[in-house]
């Protein structure tokens, strides 16, 4: 195995397939990339058990050459070092080749570096074959869906199930995804090419990553299955482990009818709830809302440091007189998900659960549970 | 206690002073920032311990107003809270105000804070008053001095006294800083505009929290007794403890005469070891320099992992062929503390210890010990 490489596009995929690869591993051999250079160009394959990611650097872009002088081969090499080489090396191009099976030579021309190579046989198989359920989809619509539901995901893993956020198509034309924590609940509709059919719990975590990697990519494809979800787009395959177990029935959890609205600038909303929430000390992050007609209020206290309040200038306020308190956090994530520049909140009550929404955009919904007034 | 301030103004000060303020204190009143307003200004003190620092927020600067509608007082309130609030609120101008001796009023028209306040009698004493060996110096002298010492001191609690940097003067018209965490040293010299005898042990943290107050700053005045050092400059006074016990003498350490020496560029010099100690694993940072007439390597190697070699290009080396060992963290270090472009490494033996200098700049002295060649 021996080639030359662009520099840059070969840190690239080295990046993306290290984001399966974690800092430690039960499985030594787990902790190195897998290169395999072959007609399709230098394919890089990290895995975890939960989570794979290939990605193919091609041997051209454009018109540009990415690799040359290609020998074809396999091997495994320490993910960390290989990477950081290829991070701090000062070259444009750097050469790799195998020597003796065992050792991979790397080099700008100015440094040099030998590493302790592993034969490709002793990496497990990876299954990357797309079965399934097959979606298309714009990665804007993919990367926004998961933007206004994934932070939602709980963080904790008492009940795995929550870390997931749930995909689920009925057979007709539209995708809802689902996450929620408990105390909050985000949900996104988009719209499907094609009729699809199918349930898949998907860590909360990976698809935050996948988000990450699409951005400015073109189409991206979904296989799923009953064990595993794949994602593909412009030569890179993600594929990850669904969580086990059903999901909890969220369909009647948002209410329907509103009895209190208040409508606001998203970002003054949030500036001030984080000023205001700089006071919330023994109740992390509570703050509470008060509005009638003559104005609208956050505030927090705390006995032992004192209080805070701001008046919310730039708003709307239907209804009766209202107090409502809840973690600031969760609803300044949900106007931030809003993505919109006026948000509408809507109550039932006091100690009712409610809504965060962008008028203008009936596919979502942010639901937060209050908590109790002090 | 009455006044409207200038909130950048506010919050530089606030920033200052609690930089003498831990997250923890065993005596709860110490987590206040005490505030003072008089004829002076707004004094700002805070302190633990063994570090104290007042600074001053005066009236006016030039022609603007910094704080108007004064009424005189004094009050203890949180540091960080009211840090943090100073950093957060959107006006450009603060009030504050004491109400019933026990409440701070804060606000800027839209957020309004309540802190809970202390009266200030609940603050012990913090003398301020500069006795001693008194000393002026341009504040970039200062800080050159520090930048080119304090790296060097010991992080480690076990030799308390090598946490310190030892300021000598021997009552001629020069200072000697002096840091060593034993494996390494630095020293610098400075000149004084009046003959001074002194000895300071002084915290290399604290030294390295006022070169950075300093920045921008125009002369600075040293206090030194034998308890305690004074800094003070443009309206801030930093009052440190100095660190008891005698410091190691090291006046005979730095060789005079060498027999191999290396001149090479400090960017490359660094760059190469930078990319090299990444195979630097099983010890970490240890790198290799390989010199002879036949040319200048920097190289590491992991028993585990592989190796790495580079060459050094831009670099001219009298003397035997010579390997010498290190750690490169030290000698990188020791290297941007000569601030110059080119430097020059002067050894005496592979395993004695070896200078870094700048060969333009007699002034300073950076000696590194080797380690063990593998």
């Amino acid at each position: 195995m021996r080639f030359k490489i662009d520099r840059e596009q070969f840190l690239k995929g080295l990046t993306i397939a290290s984001k399966a690869i974690g800092s430690k591993s039960p499985i030594p051999v787990m902790m190195n990339v897998k290169m395999v250079l072959d007609e399709q160009g230098l394919s890089l394959i990290g895995s975890n058990n939960d989570l794979s990611i290939k990605t193919v650097v091609p041997y051209k872009i454009g018109e540009r050459d990415i690799i040359r002088d290609a020998q074809f081969g396999s091997t495994l090499v320490a993910s960390r070092i290989i990477t950081e080489i290829a991070r701090r090396v000062a070259g444009s191009e750097l050469s790799f080749e195998i020597i003796d099976d065992t050792i991979a030579q790397i080099g700008d021309g100015r440094s040099s570096f030998k590493l302790n190579s592993v034969r490709p046989e002793e990496y497990p198989e990876i299954d990357l074959d797309p079965t399934g359920v097959q979606v298309s989809l714009d990665s804007k619509v993919f990367i926004q869906m998961i933007d206004q539901t994934a932070f939602a995901a709980s963080g904790k893993e008492q009940r795995p199930i929550l870390t997931a956020v749930n995909l689920e198509a009925s057979g007709d034309y539209k995708l809802i995804a689902t996450a929620t924590d408990s105390a909050r609940l985000a949900r996104k509709e988009i719209a499907l090419p094609n009729p699809a059919k199918f349930v898949a719990n998907v860590p909360a975590r990976v698809l935050t990553e996948i988000s990450k990697l699409l951005e400015g990519e073109g189409m991206v494809n979904l296989s799923i299955n009953e064990k595993k979800i794949l994602v593909s787009f412009n030569g890179t395959i993600v594929s990850s482990r669904l969580i086990n177990g059903d999901y909890p029935n969220t369909k009647n959890i948002v209410p329907r009818n509103f009895n209190f609205f208040l409508e606001a600038n998203s970002l003054e909303l949030i500036a001030a709830m984080e000023r205001v929430s700089l006071l919330s000390i023994e109740r992390e992050n509570v703050v509470k809302l008060s509005m009638s007609d003559f104005g609208v209020e956050v505030s927090s206290k705390s006995a032992e440091v004192g209080s805070a309040v701001e008046t919310i200038g730039t708003c709307q306020y239907t209804g009766e007189r209202l107090e409502v308190s809840f973690n600031s956090d969760y609803v300044m994530a949900a106007i931030r998900a809003c993505q919109s520049e006026d948000v509408t909140m809507a109550f039932l009550g006091e100690m009712k659960p409610f809504v965060i929404k962008n008028a203008k955009d009936e596919s979502q919904v942010q639901l937060v549970t209050p908590v109790r007034t002090y």
